[in-house]
């Protein structure tokens, strides 16, 4: 069960709506991370208040703790969590590529080494595919090979080369899987190439000579390249992505990322930011941010951000927040993460609606200069 | 505005209705404790699912943060914090009598350091009452001279009579300050006298010689003494509270404590257990406690308890919760602590049905049979 209608355009932005085995997901969508089935200390109530559509969870935590047989005598992710709209997992190529220590790749998979127990563990494209299918979201990602930001060609030429010739197990194993059940998961791919213009060009032809796909993933950006980089790749690519399927570009999701990715085509974004940034008491609002912790919150009764119709910002005062994060009390953090995770929600809300009405571009500029003007990222 | 109806009784046990200014209270009921304005990790909406009808706060922690000043700026506790049900504060007492270091007794009051800043700080009975009149629950507690749970009769002696001093200049001060205001606080007096029959009686006596009073309390319980000794001195104290007001065992409330209590005339219970056990993974069941961190439940698709009507039981399976703690997500903290709350808040609505219609007695001494099989406290 997988659909996509395109609704609207604007330049390259778009407006469509995605049909899962789970439920509707209207984009522009920002997807909240639940790395370990969970978003960051919130109650899938929470999320759902956000006007989240679908989360995102992380098949490398999952597979450790509490591994995917677990969750799947559970019933699955969904049954497990009780999230029932849709859901997307990653591969864990980015979470084991991204490991210290100890870590063997071959065209095999990635041989590494738990962070939780110290264990010897192997991801295959194979195994990711077991482990999604056995987490049972909605959509699952290929297993890939992710190098660092600034990978110089030949590296980002084998990460490249080698995620294609994954995809081709990935597809073969997810088939087998799908075979069996009536589940409905569908299989992304992911354009690699690092900042190579080249090798993005030669990652997406060889996805498309793979496909058909129900959508397409871009992985490898945000992080590390500066931001002109990433609006670049996203840039060439934009005119050989296939128009008529979902494109999420991963990993990415500050404020001012959501509107230059959607101003290039990009329908679905994901980020831990929000729920990081809410820990650590940073908020973001429409005029930049704002430092929960800061003394100038103390005696301050207006909401952290007043033109935020979230319910941290229509129940409770800054000067509360304050006190929350400076008396240490846990509710301090999911009120914040709340915030950002509602912020980006109705961004992207709020860039469909624009998109729709054609009035993107301009509302777009003028957010941006905005929320810029004071220094915000 | 204060009204106390007693409804029923089942020997010494008591059903009633306590009228407050924000809102009605129906006993025995029991008290979730608000340290920092906030029940540890829990939206003022998640206290309220719990039935919670009154949350107790703590002078000696908001003094010193984020200062009474600051709350009385925001409105009072209950616009700082949106709990818009009544609320008690204590006197502070307890807390600066606890401390370790530097601390100075003297009949003024009490000199001590804060444990944040390391400021010098002194609380008499008279700031005391400023403290909670600033703050602005419904029910402010007398500051009291509070000495170990086994003090011998000398210490507790002095305590005792100190406590009935400064009794006296809390009610001048607390009438002068609410000669202006239409807030309505009520002021309780506490009874101490530690273990001592004696003492307890003589300062019940010097309580009601300073009378009337909307209600009272019974201090210095379940500090160290041996459970029947605290029982012993409930029942002790018993015949001699006055039966028109209601009463208030401080700092009291594990399971069984509260019918125990309840058997010998409580009315109101507080107590940090629900959360801190709910913070370390110790959930109270019908049938005893379970270690929400055991490896026990880690396919166990059932509910934490399954005769609980919580949010956390009718919710999520008890393989879920235990993943949220060993995965350290925050919401296994809240999820248990909702959990505790609820146990506490239904078995006190429980017992007042029981009472209603004639049946405590039996009911109570099956309950705690049961709850007490297998080795629960």
């Amino acid at each position: 069960m997988f659909e996509f209608t395109l609704e609207a355009t604007a330049g390259a932005a778009r407006a469509g709506t995605i049909v899962l085995p789970h439920g509707i997901v209207r984009t522009p969508a920002f997807m909240p991370v639940g790395t370990h089935a969970v978003v960051r200390g919130l109650h899938p109530d929470d999320v759902r208040r956000t006007g989240a559509q679908i989360i995102l969870a992380n098949t490398y935590h999952l597979h450790l703790r509490p591994g995917e047989m677990e969750v799947r005598a559970m019933g699955g992710l969904h049954q497990f969590t009780t999230w029932d709209r849709p859901m997307l997992t990653d591969s864990g190529g980015f979470q084991v590529f991204s490991l210290e220590g100890l870590r063997t790749i071959s065209e095999h998979g990635v041989e590494f080494q738990s962070h939780i127990d110290g264990t010897l563990r192997t991801i295959t494209p194979e195994i990711s595919m077991e482990i999604q299918w056995s987490l049972g979201a909605d959509i699952a990602m290929q297993f890939d090979h992710v190098v660092p930001g600034q990978a110089p060609h030949e590296l980002a030429t084998e990460g490249m080369e080698r995620s294609l010739r994954w995809l081709d197990r990935c597809r073969s194993r997810h088939a087998e899987l799908a075979e069996g059940g009536a589940a409905g998961q569908t299989l992304w791919p992911i354009v690699q190439g690092g900042t190579h213009a080249d090798l993005r060009r030669r990652s997406i032809d060889g996805i498309l000579e793979r496909g058909p796909w129900t959508g397409v993933a871009v992985g490898g950006l945000s992080v590390g390249e500066a931001k002109p980089v990433m609006h670049r790749v996203l840039e060439d690519l934009e005119p050989v992505l296939p128009a008529d399927v979902p494109r999420y570009l991963m990993g990415v999701g500050f404020p001012a990322d959501l509107l230059e990715g959607i101003a290039r085509g990009v329908d679905l974004f994901d980020c831990v930011a929000a729920t990081r940034n809410g820990r650590h008491g940073t908020a973001w609002v429409h005029d930049g941010r704002v430092n929960v912790r800061g003394a100038a919150l103390r005696s301050d009764r207006g909401p952290l951000d007043p033109e935020c119709d979230c319910e941290t910002c229509t129940t409770f005062s800054r000067a509360y927040l304050r006190h929350l994060f400076v008396a240490e009390d846990m509710l301090g953090l999911r009120l914040v993460s709340i915030h950002n995770i509602r912020f980006l929600v109705r961004l992207a809300e709020q860039a469909r609606a624009h998109i729709l009405d054609g009035t993107f571009d301009r509302w777009s500029r003028d957010w941006l200069r905005r929320h810029y003007a004071r220094g915000a990222t």
